[in-house]
This record gives structure tokens, sequence and C-alpha cells, in this order.
């Protein structure tokens, strides 16, 4: 009863409560992190009560001047939370009585926790997603520039690992780059959908009290307004999105530092990772161990952990609002700040990251160059298919004979086929390699050039 | 040897295949699905050929006629598979060339099975797409047309499973279909993203003979090409894309089942599902089951475990193409037969459920108005949070009498707050209840017409 | 440099350290929970060093006093963490050797945080799983007790939540309870491959050093020592396993919460849950809701995804130690919190239930009878199938009439089979009908009772 | 209707099937693999009926002849399914049917096709489990029998994939073979809780025919019965447990597959998979690529993608049987071949890999003793910690000189630490440097034997 009755729905209930109970059910240790969207959405919903003519114009001026005291404790620090503060509405409401007294208490008028507590979320993640935007393309922006400083360098393409055909550098980096500019993308995509307002949905039914909801979505500045009160409360997509789409820009990211962890061991000693993204053994003095990398990979676990997490929450939850949609922030808040540093330590890797070329050029090998044999002889007029079957006798040969396939004489070659002549010794050039594949998205130097203007000309466009 | 000499791969290798991992390896068992956009792509690639000279008019003809030819077989089942053809694209230019000959070895050249399948696989979803689509706006198409015809009819809204507000029908039926707007909307972003053509990108490199990627690209009728050979051999972010959306719109539809086998319940008997969508039990004469609900409800596991496996099997792979990434066939294959079925019993449940007027409107009791009663408060003066505090009290005092709500005389009421007078019978009224809410997205006739007239502008919109 | 010269691994590097990443790399925010057992595993570890003669007595008596006076600090709150101490090993070594000078330094010979870190791990976890275990315990037995004390209720059991038999009340308790001793069953199963001691492995090749592991293990406690180094120092089996331990309960949790939820809805009203495990609206004054059972459903999703984020971490690693296993912790200890809260709150759930019994007994109706009609006929001869049939008959033929199923004149029945006759009637009574299901593990009393004796009977085992 | 009348549910619908509405519901195309389990718990619930006195031993004799000649039917190819054979229980008992007449109507009296199926699906995984234990014991045995043969060669230990400290291969091998031994106990332990009995569970409240489960557990050979009915038809713990085990082991199997992909590129080059379990490329002639160790490692995603999807579905269900359960058996089957397979073609690699010894011995270099150098100092009486930033100090110098490690004069040693002498060369031998290793666990080659041993011995004891 009287323990009860600072709760939001205390009026009515006789019991107590268990202590653990409390704890399981409280939130604020994590949503108090919303404490300036609530009072963002809170001043917006007093204007809109105003209009509404709920409030008058002298209470309205009070519930703004005392919610800008709110913020301000919180924001210098000296907002004390009570024990009966069980989430950030809770609090910032309690306190706001503390500071102006009863007309506190038409705020909450035809306002629910369920459309505030979603609106919050709204706004926090749309200010975080800028700022994940503005990593990324700060991300992107480092590789491209790299990858236009080092257009030049050559060294092994891999494909299953193996050796496969001469690339450019620029290319590999591009590669990466190219795939973030989709995570890029699709964040636009999710910022879209999280910029929709429910505020004015109520609990459930919709808002009772001629509150005009575009006043609200033009004081809070959203793109639209949620079209059903139901679903505007208990739909978690844009979490679900959001979550989704730091998912699968980790897979890009785990995929990058694997490729960086092993061009770094000692085996393929392409990349030296600057020491400050390195650590050291605690009981072998010799190593340099790559744990950003390795950690960054990792986080592409914990990160569709929670998208998984969530999404079995959702799963056959009846319509409406079910405490289970509290599960959204500690996954919304932690994969957030994850993406915040994995992107920031991205950037420093590869602005730091110090490449061997002369590592690289020794690991171009001749046989990486049977495909150039194969299309030799296509231009010489052979079918693929067979061009690409003698090929593969001239490496059977060389291995057989233990000598690299450019030492292969002439008579061995014309000995599995006629076609060979003088001229095949420029195939033995890996820059007039690369240069063949000029084709669009190809490894030559033009279309490597290509590549670098579409990422920029990508980047402006969607910073626009 | 002799018995490897079939396979595209075959000059070099000289042991003999374990006949577990012949199997283990071969995708022909499922990539024969796309038997036709192989062809189709096989089509574009040898027009490419053509016109950077690598095939006469004469050759193109002869292969395209021939590829005809396969396709013709395909279509009308005589197609015969041969024990070596480890996938669909072995097999098909295996049969080419028994149709037409040593020229079927030129169109492989330049070209590699990695940009191969790929341009494959998204030549099928991308047929594969509209269809969903079709299927998901005829879903939602019912569901407004529903919600429109049953506009008066009232029922309890539910939050956490306990009866909230009363609220009309149709604006249950619109929270669900709005949801499936939104996977409406993001299956088209999806399918912008799987329209993009990888072609010419060969095994790594790119395309070394000057194949003019535009025109394959307009012989596709793709929207775009993509940047950089070495990614699009081997993202498979439109896999991943498309299984997350059929994983969010999954879970829509387990949430709208949940609620459809529940208001199907003896308990609530607020529906009655078609005897074509229901089951009976081999035990039990008098049951009668919703197995198509419980059905839909159950593959959102399904559908998200692909999503979940194919994102571990992305999780740090070395960059360029993998034997890994063969896993994504089967996944978007299932996946897209799952939707298409869910989305079809859908549609079939809702246009056959019969709705139990009656009992709809038995379950509405006064408790669900006391949200009402605070308002009729409100607007006699009192701040929100005292008049849900007297609200409360006044559910407390009809509970402790064993009385409706709205059986307390008006002098109950009046022990609570003098403010109580001879119009608080007007609150009684569920009809009066519904209309309050007339704010947009509120469940009055007049945003329930809105929000209808929303739903059908945006899937105007989209089908455009 | 200098700055670097407090880090473990701090000797040879001479690069800053970029502040996002220490932060990103730090693990002492968390890890910090282990300080009880790190202490305890150095305690170990420096008797066997000093039984392999690596340090005096003298020597090892000043590392035991100095860890004491460490631990002593942290159980005082008054350990104050360095800005450099990146985690909780550093932070305790470096504190010792404050204490006690350059001996410290030799604690850590031939151990590596590689074995240091695992060990505490297993430690804590084995630690932690007890009180789990116990707290699991604690759950069943209330709902062995309860189910005990209230044999006689009947109540509708559901299929497909459509009623289907009467049932005892104590058989759905006892449904929910069973499913739990395979839990626990299954912890103990984990506590066993938790017990097991890494230390002594090094960073990867072993102890050089002659340390005597058979001491350690029994210095620490363990069942058995890791058999292999490489292996020890990189598994997490054992995490991954205890995760996959609390999905699975938190699956039965979420089931059970499930009904429930849906028994203490306004329309089954089966059962009400105490106040102390409910909470109000902000809204609506009449609401009380379940949020207890509705976090406990949810916590299904949060812990299942801390298990898939660890095994997508997992997935196709490097062997041996690298960074990415740092995921571990987070997972383990917030699972644990979770899985204490939810074991807790679902005791005192349970404990403080009430039952209503005649909304109870009012759910059952005849038609739940239909298959006692059936082996009505069956005891008189008729085939299962037929009696089935001729049961549903019975059913369709009370509908159409609009009556209930024993309200059918022996006439109408008749007309269906000339088997049944005026014994038909003893088939309505629903104390003789469950009494009938008298096979172990059916719903009959002494069924039920033998149920109760076996669970009894299993928990003191596993106690034991 | 007429149409409906075949259906086990039959006698009470009137509404026609959407055809698409069937296929959903139908588990026929999957659901026959279990057609020799169901036959046989049909035999055995036969003979309780009989014991029950519900059958005759004349019937009974007809019902096992009848069974026997369905099974035959089936083993020889010959079994028809009828379009209305929903199920493999529908259609076996549709089949008795025919060829016995009406007594097949009382095989199913008091079952129900939920204690049927499950009990089905036990027997079906009991026999594949088995199948599968003895599918991994022979992937270990051929690792310990290789580790044995083994034992001399040395090479590089990584971890964070850089070169730590020189190992025995066969200390590599062990490392996986023992994560391994793991996934066997689990086995066991999955297979314990699958072996037991639900049949005689009816569809929820139990048998109320008295029949004898005993009697039906000797019958089928199972370990225990199930508790309770309820939990018994709806509870699927051991397919979750069984998913899980298949996840985790294919976890560890993905990271040996990671290490030996590693081990053949060109850049590692210590072993080299037999063209068996190699495959080409169709567009470069020169390459073999390690397809098996590919697809071992992407179908961790695929298994683990599995137990994902059915925890999905499990989550918040509620209790006893509801059709979601259907998505049990796919799961089990695919699974289970995926096993199947990824354990033969691994026991396959490994006993045709080979191992290029030189160029492992090539591959260990001086810095990999650092801390053996550091351990030189330890003996020398200094603590660890000093000798470790000794060694660092002696690794940067190396660097700075451009020397390797065992290349610093003594001199520059003693500039370091005065206590370093002439026979620090000593420490510069490889095979010296593993012998130390010789704590239980270590890479010595006492401690490996004593792995060998420890491991034959466990399999020894998990055979019996």
């Amino acid at each position: 009863m009287a323990s009860e009755s600072g709760k939001l729905w205390g009026g009515r209930f006789v019991g107590a409560v268990d202590p653990i109970m409390e704890k399981f059910n409280s939130s604020i240790a994590y949503d108090r992190h919303l404490w300036e969207v609530d009072v963002q959405g809170s001043k917006a919903y007093s204007r809109g009560l105003e209009k509404a003519g709920l409030l008058t114009k002298a209470e309205t001026d009070q519930i703004l001047h005392g919610l800008d005291k709110v913020a301000e404790e919180w924001a210098q620090g000296t907002f004390k939370l009570n024990p009966n503060d069980e989430d950030i509405h809770t609090a910032n409401e309690r306190r706001l009585k503390e500071l102006i007294g009863e007309t506190a208490g038409k705020l909450h008028t035809g306002r629910s926790r369920n459309d505030q507590v979603v609106t919050d979320l709204r706004l926090w993640m749309r200010q975080n997603c800028s700022k994940l935007s503005a990593l990324l393309w700060e991300l992107i922006r480092t590789m491209v520039d790299r990858a236009e400083a080092e257009r030049d360098v050559l060294f092994p393409g891999y494909t299953h690992l193996q050796r496969a055909q001469p690339i450019r550098w620029s290319h590999w980096i591009l590669s990466h780059a190219v795939a973030l500019t989709r995570d890029s993308e699709r964040l636009l995509e999710v910022q879209k959908r999280v910029n929709v307002l429910p505020l004015g949905s109520g609990a459930i039914a919709g808002n009772p009290l001629g509150v005009d909801r575009e006043l609200l979505r033009a004081e809070l500045n959203f793109g639209a307004i949620t079209l059903n009160s139901m679903d505007a409360t208990s739909e978690r997509d844009f979490v679900a999105e959001f979550l989704f789409w730091a998912s699968l820009c980790m897979t890009h990211l785990s995929r990058m530092a694997e490729d960086l962890i092993l061009y770094g061991t000692k085996e393929f000693s392409f990349v030296q990772l600057s020491d400050a993204y390195s650590t050291g053994s605690s009981l072998m003095p010799q190593k340099k161990n790559p744990d950003s990398l390795e950690l960054i990979r990792s986080k592409a676990g914990r990160v569709f952990g929670r998208c998984s997490g969530l999404l079995m929450t959702l799963k056959g939850l009846p319509s409406t609002y079910n405490k289970d949609l509290q599960e959204d922030k500690e996954a919304v808040f932690e994969v957030s700040d994850t993406m915040s540093a994995v992107l920031q330590v991205a950037t420093g890797v590869i602005s730091t990251l110090q490449i061997r070329r002369d590592n690289m050029a020794r690991a171009l090998s001749p046989d990486m160059l049977a495909t150039d044999l194969a299309y030799y002889l296509v231009r010489k007029g052979m079918p693929f298919r067979q061009a690409h079957e003698a090929s593969g006798k001239a490496v059977f040969m060389a291995e057989t004979k233990g000598v690299a396939l450019n030492q292969l004489s002439l008579k061995d070659l014309q000995a599995i086929s006629p076609l060979f002549s003088g001229d095949v010794s420029r195939v033995w050039d890996y820059g007039h390699s690369v240069e063949q594949y000029a084709a669009l998205g190809g490894t030559a130097r033009s279309s490597v050039d290509w590549q670098i203007g579409q990422v920029r000309a990508l980047l402006r466009a969607q910073q626009a």
C-alpha cells in the first residue's frame, strides 16, 4: 500500500513486492540512457496537450521549465534516483512532480508508457544511427583513400585460400569497402523506419483527447507517424532490423578481420599491424597478437546473438504490448556500443596498417598465371574447355618436372598444343596479367579507378 | 583419371574420389532448380562473347539453339542427369556439348562457376521475390477488405493478454496488416539488391576478354552491375537479407497466428476457423485443431534457423569464394517454398474465418472503461495521475463489493471524488468509448477508415 | 613505452595504444567478478611452484599472505583499480607486487593467462552451477509440494489449446516439474565437465617446470585434469553447454509461463497471480499484468541469444587461444544472473499463485468426454476406429441439436450405434473419467502419486 | 465428407480442404523414413493390447502378421502411398486395414498419434545415434592412430595465429581428438535421454485401458518410461539436445577444418590434402581446393541453424501437443544425414592427408624459443616477470639488428642480463624445448604417449 503508492500503477494493489521480482522487473539500470530523449518526448507531448486544451499556457510553461530542470540534473550528474524509480519514465515524472508540484500529474494525460517508451527508443536510435552512419562512412573513406594510394601494389588473390590469380592490393581493399557500402545503404533504410512517430497511440486504442499527432511529429522532427496504435506500441521491427543490420555488417568486418589476421601471420607476412592495435603475450616475449582483429571477428557472434535473442523473444507473442518487449533496450544499447567501438577500431587498424610490398611481390608465382596460359590458347582460337585442359596439363608437367610453370620450354608446351609459340613468354608478366581484367569490376587499373569513383559517389549521395 | 575427365576441373587430378565425398560435394540434387536461369544466363553470356569477338555469329547461334534445346528437355522432363553432373552448370554444359559438339567448350570462356552460380541464384530469387510480393499483397488486401467490411464489430483489446480497452475488430486486423506492409516495403528493398548483375566477375579478378558487362546487364534485365569482382563472387548479403526478411515476416505471422489460436479457444470463442484450415484428432472425436495456424507459428522457427545458419556459415570466412557458400541455395529454396505456402494458407485462413459477434460483444466489461472513467475526471479538471488513482479506487471498491464497475452508485463514486456527477453514466457505453480514440491511428471509426485508406494507397504505390 | 611498462606484455612494444582500442581490449569491467577465484587459483599455483622447487617456503608464504591481503581488499571494497589493469589477472598481480615486492614476479612462472583465465572461469562456474542447482531444486520441490496438496482439483487438459480431456491440476504441475528434472540432470552433467582443471597447460605447449598438476587439482578440488594443453586453453565446450543448458531450461519455463499467462486471463480465469508478481498499468487503472511471467517467457530469447552468439564466435576459429574467446565471460555472467533471478521468481510465482477451483470445475464440459464415449463402445467390443467415428457422430449430432453431448437421449445415441445402453450415463462423470487413466504417467490419482514419488526420489538422488 | 472419410479424424468435418493447406499439413514426404519404427512400435502396442484383454490372441496374430506384411512392402519398395496418407501412421494403418480388415481398427485403441509419433522418433533416433557414435569413434581412432605414428614430427604451435612455441604434430592431432571425446561422451548422455518410452501416454491424459507400459518398454527395449503423459507427448528435449550435440561437435570439426585449410595453403604448406578430398577450378587449371574441409566448416552453420530453429519453435509454446512440434523430424533427419557424411569425410581426410615434414621443420624459428630463454633466466633465479622482460628485450635487440634470436652474441645477451652464460646455447634446440613440457597434457613425448593412452581408454570405456 503505502510502499507501493509511489509507483505509476499504485492505486489498487495491496500486496508487497518480492525484492528479487522488483529488481527483475525494473529497467532503470539501463533505460536511464534514455533520460534525454524521455525529456524531449515529454516536452513535445506537453505542447500537444496544450494545443488540445488540456494544459493552459502557464501549466505548459511550468512543465517545460521543470523538464529542462530534470534534464539539467541528468546532464550534470546530480539527478538522484529513488528506490521506487523502476524506469526512466517514472523517475523523470517523479522528479518533475517534486520540482513543480501537482501539475506534473497532467503530463501523462492520454499517454501510456507503451507509446512513451517506444517513442523514446526511436528518438535514441535515430540519433545513434546517425553516429554509426558517420563512423561507417569514415571507415569506408579511409579504405578508399588507402586503395587509391596503393593502387600499384600487386599480390596474390585467393579463392578457397589457395592462390588463384594476381590482383591489385587495392582491389582487395575495395572488395571490403564495397561490401560496407551496402551496410551503409541498409542503415539508411533502417533509419527511415526508425524515424516514425508512435506517440499518441496510448496503451492500445489510441489517443482519446484530440492530441494532434502531426504536431507531435513536427515537434520531434519525425518523418511520419505510425498508422495503427496497436501495432505502434508493440512492433519492434525497427529494433530487429537494426540488430540484423549490425549482424550483417559484423559478418563483413569478421571476414575482413580474418583476411588481415591471415595476411599478418608469419607465413603470409603481407601486412603488419600497428602496435597500437596489437597486444603481447604474458608468457611469450616474442609474440605480437592481432587482438583488435580477433575482437572484431568475435563480436560478429555477440551482435548476432542479440539479434537472434530478440527474434526468439518476439516469436509467437500475442499482439500489442507484453512485458517481453522490455528486452529490446539492452540489446540496442549493447549493440550500438559494440558497433561504435568496432567501426572506430577497424578504421584505426586500416589507417595504421603497414604493407610489405616485397613479400607481396614475392608471393606471386607463375602457376597463378595458368588461367592466362589458357586464355593465350583461347586467343589462338582454341575453345576454352580444351585450353583449360591444356593448361592443366602444363601445370601437371611442371609439377612432375619440379620446375615453375614459366620454366617449361616452348618444346614442352608444344607437346601439349601446337598453338604455343614464342609469344607465350609475354604471359609471364604479372603486371600484364592484371591489366587484362579491364571489364568493369575487374582488377585492371582503370577498373580499380572506376571502383574508387563509384564508391566515392555513393558516399556523397548517401550523405546528402 | 578417366573417371574424372568429365568434370569441369578434370585435367590435372590423379586420385579417385571417395563416393561419400562425391555426394557430399555434389549440389545437383537441389541446384537443378536453377536449370532455367542457368540457361538464361548462358544465353546472355554467349551474346557477350559474340560482341567481344570470341564467338562468331554462327557459333553463337549454335550455342543459343543448343541451350534452347537443353531448356526444352528440362521443361519436358526428358533431361537425363549423368552421375558426373555434380551441379547444374556442369550438367547443362555437358548436355550442350553432346548436342552441339566442341563449340560448347567456348561458352565458359572468361566465365567461372563463381560468377555463374551467383548470377543464376540472383535470377532465380528475382523471379521468386516477385511471386512472394504478389502473395503478400494478396494477403494484405484480403485483410483490408475484411477490416472494411467488419468495421462496426467491437471486442476487447488486450495488453499483457489482460482485457484493456474496447476496440474495433478491424483495428485488430489492421494492426497485423500494417505490420505486413513493412515486410512488403522491405521485400522491395531486398529485391533491389538482388537485382544486381555479378556476371563478368570471373573467379576473382574480373573478366579479361573485354566482355561488355553493361550488355550482359541489359540482356538479363538487371538494375545494375556489381562493383568489385572479388566481392561479387563471394558476397551473399542478398541471401542473408532475404532470409532475414522472411524471418521477420514470419515473426509477424506467428504473432497473428497466436492471437487467432487464442481467439479460437473455447474460452475466448471470438473466431471459428474454417474446417478447411483445421484438422481433427485421431483420439478425441470432439476436437477441431487449428493446425494451419500452429504450422504458421512454428515456421517462424524454421525460417529463422536458416537465417541463423547462413550467418554462422558466413562468419569469419576468408574473402572471395569458398565452398562454404554452397550452403546458400538450399536455404533459399526451402525458405521460398515455406513463405509461399505460409502466405497462401494465411490468406485462406483470414478469408474463411468466421467471427462470433455475440461473444465479442459479451466479452466487453465495464472495468475496461476504467481509463475512460479517469478521463471523465480529467475532463472535469483533475490531473491525470490523480484521476488514474481515483479510477483505481473505484475499481477496487467494485471488486470489494463484488459488483461491476458501472454498478457503483453515484454516491460510491462521489466518496472517491466530488467531481463525479450524474453524467458519469455516459462513460458506460462501449460505442461511445471507441469513438473517443479519434486521433490518427486510433480505434475510432474515422481513424480506422483512414488506416484502410493508407494501407490501400501503400499497396498501390508498392505495386507501381 | 614507459606508459606500457605496467602491462604484462610490456617489454617490447614501442607504439602508443588507441584509447578506444584500449577499452575495446580491456575486460576488467566484467572479469573483476573473478577476483576471488583468481586469488584461489594463484594460491594453488604458488603451492605448485613451491613443490616444483621454484619458490622457497618463505616466498610461498609471502605470496600466499599477499594474495590473502588482495582478496581482503576486494572483499572490503577497498581494492583500487589502476587505469593499466586491463584484466583481473593483471590487477591482482600488480597489487600483489605493490604489497610484497619482486617475489610477486615469480608467481606467473610457467603459467599463462591462457590457462589462468580458463581455470578462473571454471572455478567461478562450478560455484555458480551449484547455486543454480539448488535454486532449481527449490523450484521443483515447490511444484511437487503444490501438486501433492492440490491433487483432487480437476480442470481441462488442452492440446492445440483446444479442450481435450479432464485432467488433474496436479498432473499439469507435474508435467512442468518433470521437464525441470531433466534440466537438473543435465546441469549435473555440465558441472561434471566444468569441474576439470586446465591449470598447468601454459599458453599452448604445457608446463615446462615440472609443476605437479595432480597437486593443483587436489588443491582446487577439481574432479579431473584436462588431457591436452592446446585443447585445455582454448575449448569452451563447458561454456557452450552451460548456455545451452540455460536455453533449454528457459524454453521449459517459457512454456510454463505461457500456460499461466493464459490461465490467468479473464477468459480462462483458472489462476490468479499474487500481487507480488504482477504490476499495474500507467494508463489503465483496472489492469493487473503478469509481468513476472512475461519476463520469464522473454528471457528464453535473451539466454538463447547468448548461446547462439558464443557458438557463432567459436565457429571456424583456428585452434588454440584467440582473443575471440574473451567473449565467453560476459555471456556466462549475464546468463547466470538471469537464471538465478528467473528461478527465484518462478518459485515465488508458483508458491503464491491462487487457483480458482470453481472456474476450473465449470470449464469441464461433456464434449471433453467424447473419447470416453468411444471407449465405452470399445469396451462393448467395437473396434476403436469405428467407436471414434461413432463418437464423432454423436458430437456432431449434439452440435446440430444445440445441446450438450450428455444431453443426447439414449435413443439419439442408439441411432448411431445399437451398442449404447442405459449404462452410458456413467460416462458423464469427470471424476470417473480421470480415474481411468491409471497406467503409469496418467492422470489417475494413483499415477499422480506415483509421479510425485518418482520426482522426489530423483531430487534426493541428484542432491546426493 | 466423402473425401475426408479416409482421414483418421474424419467423422465430424464437413468442409473441403484447401490443397495448399493439405500439403502444408502433410508430413508423409519426410516422416516416411519412420516406416520401420512405426511398424515396430505398433507391434509392441498390439501385444500390450492383448495383455490388457483388448485384443484376442487371434486378433493380435492377425495384426502382427499384417504389420510384417506392411514392413515387407516398404522394404521391397512396393508400398503404395494414397493421396490421403497424410503421415506415416495413417499410411501404415490404412494399409493394414486393406490387408487384414476391420481388426486393424483396434490397433489404435487408447493410443494417440501424439504418443505414437514421439515413440517412433525416439526409436529412430536411438538407432541413428548408435550409428553416429560408431562413426565418431572411428574418426577419433583414426586420429589417435595417426598421432601415435607421427609422434616425432615437430612444427610450430600457434596462438592468435602467430607462431608461439614448438610442439609435436601429434599434440595438435590430439588436441582435436580430445575435443571429440567430449562429443562422444555427450552423445551417450543424449542417447540415455532418447531411450525413454512415451508410448501409453495417449493424447494427453494417459492410457485408460490398463495397458502395461513396463511390458511396452521391455518389448521395445527402452531404458525407462516417461513419468508424465502431458510432458511425454510434447517435450522435445531429446531432439533439442541432439541438435545441440551436433552443433557443438560441428564447431569442433569446423575448427579442425580451419586449421587444415590454413596448413594446406601455399604459405603454410604443412599438409597436402588427398585428391580424393579436393576439387579443381572450372577456370584456373592450377587450383586444388580443399572443398571437403570447407564443406565441413560450413555445415556448422547449417546444423546450428536447425538447433536454433527448433528452440525458437519451442519457445513460449503452450504445454502439451501443438502442431508446431511437427517441425522436429525434418531437423533430425537432415542433421543426422549431415553428421553421418561429415564424420566419414573427416575420417577420410585425416587418414589420407600427407604431411610435409621438411616444411614443418623449416617453419620452426628461434624467436619461438623466447619463452625458453626466459625460463633459462628463471632457472638461474630471476623472477619470471623480469625474465620475461629480459627475453623481450633480447627479441627486440635481435629485430633491431636484423638477426635471428639465436644469433645474438653472448655479449649482447649479457648486456641485458649478467645471468646469461655459455650454456644458453642449449636453449636453441627444438627437440630439447618440447621435452621440457613434461607435465601431464604437455607436448613432451611422455605426455603425448599418456594422452594417447587416455583417449584409447576412454574409447574402450564408452564402447562398453
